[in-house]
């Protein structure tokens, strides 16, 4: 389970310094040894703040407290611990989030609803906040602007690898940046491998466009990939503006008409994406990173419901999984997905071959060429509906033996 | 591939003869070799008839000829092979289904909207109907009327056993019989393991009611049960009902409002969930069943939901097969159904235990008795939602190696 996933980066990226930006991450035994597990993100100013979450109807503790938080619009820090998801721990775990908020708060002389919080790990155990609360006010005074990785490494669970993300883009004159770590083995995920992500930058933005802006790039990234079809209950993603660029001559961003919005929407969402196809290719198991690109359907929305329902496919994941180009479970998987479609408009090609067209099995279909493809560790299937205009991307992993072991053996 | 499910009943049922009702089997070598793999079964006489299909939006040739066929409310005949899917194969597929209902027809001397057609097996190949529709002719002669384990041999796919089921049921002073056959390693399911189920009773039963009958026995067994939530291009449930048992006296069936309606219906349901059970329990790769029970939801229909996000979940079915009584993956797959639900109102029971309770671990909760739950071939896990009066069971089975490496290794 230590095996670093064939899928992951060569090198970790370098992370410019945000000012003002600081962390410290601790061993604080919460079920993991001899690894960090609590992470304490400070801000030394007041900052903007945007959030989404996990769309469960059973959240987590920590996931009701950022959504009340979040009304305030301003964060002064962020504690997030890995190995206890303080979720489905009634008022029990209500109860440690409080504790948390309070210690926290009281570390950096703030409110407590300043403070956010994340939890990731085993659904359903009570979580010991006394265990961590007194290294609070330690970590806020050890916090370093660069350590970026450090961060990345404590959240982690069944992540094979750190996920750190960053980009420059320049707004007129002036350049701003946005960093961004992430955890988890799938968004849509085990109890024990959530999805939380946190992203900073230091381009001054209203926290109602950052929210907006916010939205519209999970739309197009982490909502858009998938592990196992499985939702946890803690997703949780968080993006800071801390405005330090203002002070590099960066006009505040106020609303989608200033000039540098598109700019710097498209770079948050970049970041994003780049964050989300780390965790893909962190998938329990995975061995092979699927692209789902389906375009021709009648809207976007329907696009993206039926590419959905091929890499949620657990027959499309094992037949990936066996390299074997068997684009019969790609029909049945747009077949079943509830959108219309036409079986006689229907093609389809794995990577740059195309296997079935309109209706049938391509004349010029080679399965060589099907074989060559299906070997690669990246995997792109592309299906045109040839009905409108709609299209959608999505991403996945290979459902492998290894999925099974890793999620059949965990707890015990 | 070929050892038999542990799941599998001990003893096949003795069937009871209905009068006119024959069958035969041959091997025609579409894909398979050295077993059967093509069904015709004739009725002497026309008989009533009614059919539920795949929901699918691409549906294979046979469904559609049988959706066509059905307006008529009448059969003669039913031809079915494996081996080959004959489903997104264009314009040669609804050709090959042509010829298959022409060569059956002339063989019985009847319409070919009296006969119905359903194949099951890879998706995309070009079937070669020319292998077989020759040898309809000599297998309309050699029915017999004792061959029911014969046919539901030849039907089978990735199936590890034959699936059989009988009732015999008094209606007033007589007794009527339904039996039943079915395929499947899934009902929703893999390319290669479609469901099919063909049941056949001597009640006379007018054919609109037939169709009603079946609508709600289906509901509450085959469209009860998930493999791996993938739903075939080829589904098939077809109920015929002979009126032979009118010569004995039994008066016919035309409305619910008559005195034996719900006696038949009742056989009926019991006589689809044995089949649909035996398809959970050769599920592939299957070790253990799984019922879920949900009560306590806002309405039937939500609880439904619930059921199946429970049942589908990855996560769940790992966490069974590797006999972890992981509840808090339970809780995760309430939350994501969508479905009304309140973290605070849940409790969880896994057989006799109860793990959690309203909104958190129970007190009494005891690793050991989970434990030893988990042992068993058949677990079943309630939920009570705590909030109204709906509820739902569902059935499937646990995920393992055995189905990665099936479905991963099958086209080649």
């Amino acid at each position: 389970m230590t095996k670093i996933s064939p899928l992951a980066p060569h090198v970790l990226p370098c992370m410019p310094v945000l000012a003002g930006v600081r962390m410290a991450a601790v061993a604080a035994g919460i079920k993991y040894q001899g690894r960090t597990d609590l992470l304490f993100l400070t801000f030394d100013r007041p900052v903007d703040v945007a959030g989404v979450f996990t769309r469960s109807l059973c959240p987590s503790a920590p996931v009701d407290h950022c959504r009340a938080a979040l009304a305030t619009g301003k964060a002064r820090g962020v504690v997030v611990n890995s190995g206890n998801a303080n979720a489905f721990t009634g008022a029990a775990g209500r109860q440690a989030a409080d504790e948390t908020a309070a210690a926290a708060a009281r570390a950096l002389g703030c409110r407590e609803d300043e403070i956010y919080l994340a939890s990731t790990g085993v659904i359903g155990e009570p979580l010991n906040a006394a265990r961590f609360t007194p290294l609070l006010a330690a970590l806020a005074h050890e916090g370093r602007e660069d350590a970026w990785p450090e961060a990345a490494r404590a959240i982690m669970t069944t992540d094979t690898f750190p996920k750190l993300a960053t980009r420059t883009v320049p707004l007129g004159q002036h350049e701003v940046t946005i960093n961004g770590i992430a955890k988890g083995a799938g968004m849509i995920a085990p109890d024990m491998a959530t999805m939380l992500s946190f992203v900073v930058t230091d381009a001054p933005v209203d926290a109602p466009l950052l929210q907006e802006i916010l939205r519209e790039g999970a739309d197009a990234s982490f909502n858009s990939i998938t592990v196992d079809s499985d939702t946890s209950t803690s997703d949780t993603l968080l993006l800071f503006a801390t405005g330090g660029a203002e002070e590099n001559g960066v006009a505040r961003l106020k609303s989608r008409d200033g000039p540098h919005y598109a700019a710097f929407a498209a770079a948050v969402k970049d970041v994003l994406l780049d964050l989300a196809l780390q965790v893909a290719r962190d998938g329990e198991g995975a061995r092979k990173l699927i692209e789902v690109e389906v375009i021709g359907a009648v809207t976007d929305v329907a696009a993206k419901k039926i590419a959905f329902s091929i890499a949620n496919s657990p027959l499309v994941k094992t037949a990936v999984a066996g390299e074997d180009a068997n684009w019969g479970r790609v029909v049945m998987a747009v077949g079943k997905a509830g959108e219309k479609a036409d079986r006689d408009r229907l093609s389809i090609w794995f990577g740059e071959h195309r296997l079935a067209y309109h209706g049938a099995r391509d004349p010029d279909y080679s399965e060589e060429a099907a074989a060559a493809t299906m070997k690669k560790d990246e995997i792109t299937i592309r299906v045109d509906i040839g009905l409108g205009e709609g299209r959608a991307k999505v991403w996945t992993c290979d459902l492998t033996k290894e999925y099974v072991a890793i999620n059949g053996d965990y707890r015990s």
